[in-house]
């Protein structure tokens, strides 16, 4: 059985529905029982949206997503038209016949998977095409599950339905070692572990919908991401990665973040509450926070946060500088943040040496460093960025350096 | 309590929507519970039938339904982001969350209006949007009630709610005496019964869904057919007009017939199922027939069917010619049905002689005649019709012809 999922540019138009109709076909004859799960066409959603804010100024939750889940229902019954019309037996399936949610409107959490009608139906050889992205509350309100929530859908039938993968139709055709416009010698990855994706995702490498890394691993889902466009195998995401492993997996930046520092705060307990009290409270999300004793009593704090908020975080900063003490409040948006990312790491001393080693024969300061158990994260001026990440994925990928 | 439909230019568009909000919230501010039906927005059923259409040549029945209930969830969706966004409580309910249908796709029956919550929430001063058109069948498929549906949908809840009004929003406000185009005296009926509605809509006169009248007299539900741009009282369906009562409350004429008559065919038994078999397998609905003895033993046949397919039928009708012995076939399209309507003739006798004299006066001559309980149509050139529209309007309803 395979769970495949068409989001994005693959399903973006009456065309491309009819194509994956053919590829549905394709599997299905293969001897698969299939179950296709479809987001809505490119650009609906934000059709969806403008109409929801004509309406109103701040559009109540339920009611958008009675209206926002109209957009996978119509590319779901296409497929299932166009499918059944090229002499194939499909059934569409809405949220409200398949996926039970919390009541968390815009953003639900999927809590159960209802598969016995579903299941009847593909034995009875029929494909399925579920509708993404949407489900139902307890008490039969239609949720939806967010940006990206197909990825979720699929993930979660492909659990509940033991299914042997799950693939991922995207525009893209895998996960590289790095950018290859950065970095013209990444290689495709053929497999990645879960917790080497979801650091990816969460260092801003766009391939998937956190939730839906979630889902595979507790239910140890075989995800495949795979091009829409081409037939050649793409990435899979499994728990453990089998071919030959390379210590870093990933060398990737992010140009999107911005750098505030205070400077000789006295050092008091509580000052990281009074610090990040406020930010919090304004919903800024705070990335890397790096602390380091300077002087005597008196420490420099600094931080990173999206660039497109950190003038606002400065002044919120700049708000708690004289009741904390602090010298002065300085934000630098002219940064990035350079990482390796790879589950070798944890089995394989001299990384973090190795990393700066090969930045500082190229020049490059660092100027911030943060470890988690599989990735090394390194702050520098901007300019360096693509520059470092060449440099890395060398010393690293290119070289083979294995566990 | 009040179910109001919002349908055709009325929802025309997002700035239509807005103004069907005010409109909603205005009623509940008079102190009523409201209930607002609505359609899809002006050209959004064809649009998703193109969509079904660019997938598949026939597009399955059960799939075409859950692209099409789309329309009208998008609609429901956005009244209730509108009411809602004017600060007042609502919610939309969608089929599957109100209404059983039958399973015949495409043009499903209500069974059932399952009102208990919906109840509840209006006893908590909730609007209630419901989405017309929809409903779900016992395994919980969505199925559509056809073109007009979402009139039928609004009486069905009106009669399962014994609301005190059905409203009917539409772009005209209210039924004539006659199509004011044609006949400039035409006046505005405040009250009309059932069955004069009924067959005003089976003789061509666009108001309603002919189911929406069916559930509006099985539970005996008070429409009000109005206009969504003016604030004036429109015209009231009930079980009997109230007012001073005309003979005849409509004169209407329908020029979408074409007649078709086999001259000389021997008379014997079966030969009505000869000729009219075929065309009822060729789905050719046949609507006034007209037979008269000529001379001895043969006979001469005339019958109307819609324009659009006479000459289908005038094939048809020859290749059975030789079969039943006929003389000649031939078919006329250039012909007006010419139709008086009204419960008054029941009571009253007469009133056919006194319309065959009126046109008579006029030089036109009639060609066909049938008679229901409370209506009279006679088939004369197309040429005539509007005139005779007129002429008929004048004899009956401008003299104040009453019961």
């Amino acid at each position: 059985m395979i769970v495949q999922k068409y989001g994005g540019t693959v399903a973006g138009s009456p065309k491309r529905i009819k194509d994956i109709a053919e590829r549905v076909i394709a599997t299905h004859e293969m001897g698969h029982q299939v179950v296709a799960v479809i987001s809505a066409m490119e650009g609906e959603t934000d059709r969806l949206l403008g109409l929801a804010r004509s309406m109103a100024g701040v559009p109540d939750g339920r009611e958008q997503d009675v209206l926002l889940s109209t957009g996978e229902q119509v590319s779901a019954a296409m497929l299932a038209i166009a499918v059944r019309g090229m002499g194939h037996k499909a059934r569409s399936w809405l949220g409200h016949q398949l996926i039970r949610t919390d009541n968390a409107f815009g953003r639900a959490r999927i809590k159960r998977v209802e598969t016995e009608n579903l299941e009847r139906s593909l034995k009875e050889g029929e494909i399925a095409v579920v509708a993404g992205f949407q489900g139902v509350d307890e008490e039969g309100n239609i949720t939806t599950l967010g940006r990206g929530g197909s990825d979720t859908t699929a993930v979660a039938l492909a659990a509940a339905l033991k299914a042997d993968e799950c693939e991922i139709y995207t525009q893209v055709d895998g996960i590289y070692t790095a950018d290859p416009k950065i970095c013209p010698t990444a290689n495709k990855l053929r497999y990645l572990s879960y917790e080497e994706m979801m650091e990816m995702i969460s260092l801003g490498v766009r391939a998937l919908h956190i939730d839906a890394i979630n889902f595979a691993m507790t239910g140890n889902v075989q995800l495949h991401l795979r091009s829409g466009f081409t037939p050649w195998e793409g990435t899979r995401v499994v728990k453990e990665r089998r071919d030959l492993e390379l210590i870093v997996a990933r060398v990737t930046s992010d140009k999107e973040q911005a750098k505030i520092t205070i400077s000789r705060v006295p050092d008091k307990p509580g000052l990281a509450a009074k610090i990040f009290g406020p930010l919090a409270e304004a919903g800024i999300v705070v990335d890397m926070i790096v602390q380091n004793v300077s002087e005597g009593d008196y420490t420099d704090v600094s931080f990173t946060v999206p660039r497109d908020v950190y003038k606002r975080a400065e002044a919120l900063v700049e708000e708690v500088k004289s009741l904390i003490g602090a010298a002065g409040v300085k934000a630098d948006p002219e940064i990035a943040k350079v990482s390796i990312i790879g589950r070798g790491m944890r089995t394989h001393a001299g990384v973090a040496a190795k990393m700066f080693q090969a930045l500082a024969e190229e020049g490059i300061n660092i100027e911030m460093i943060s470890t988690s158990e599989i990735t090394i994260s390194v702050v520098m001026r901007e300019k360096h960025a693509n520059k470092a990440v060449r440099v890395l994925h060398h010393a690293f990928v290119e070289k083979r350096e294995t566990v």
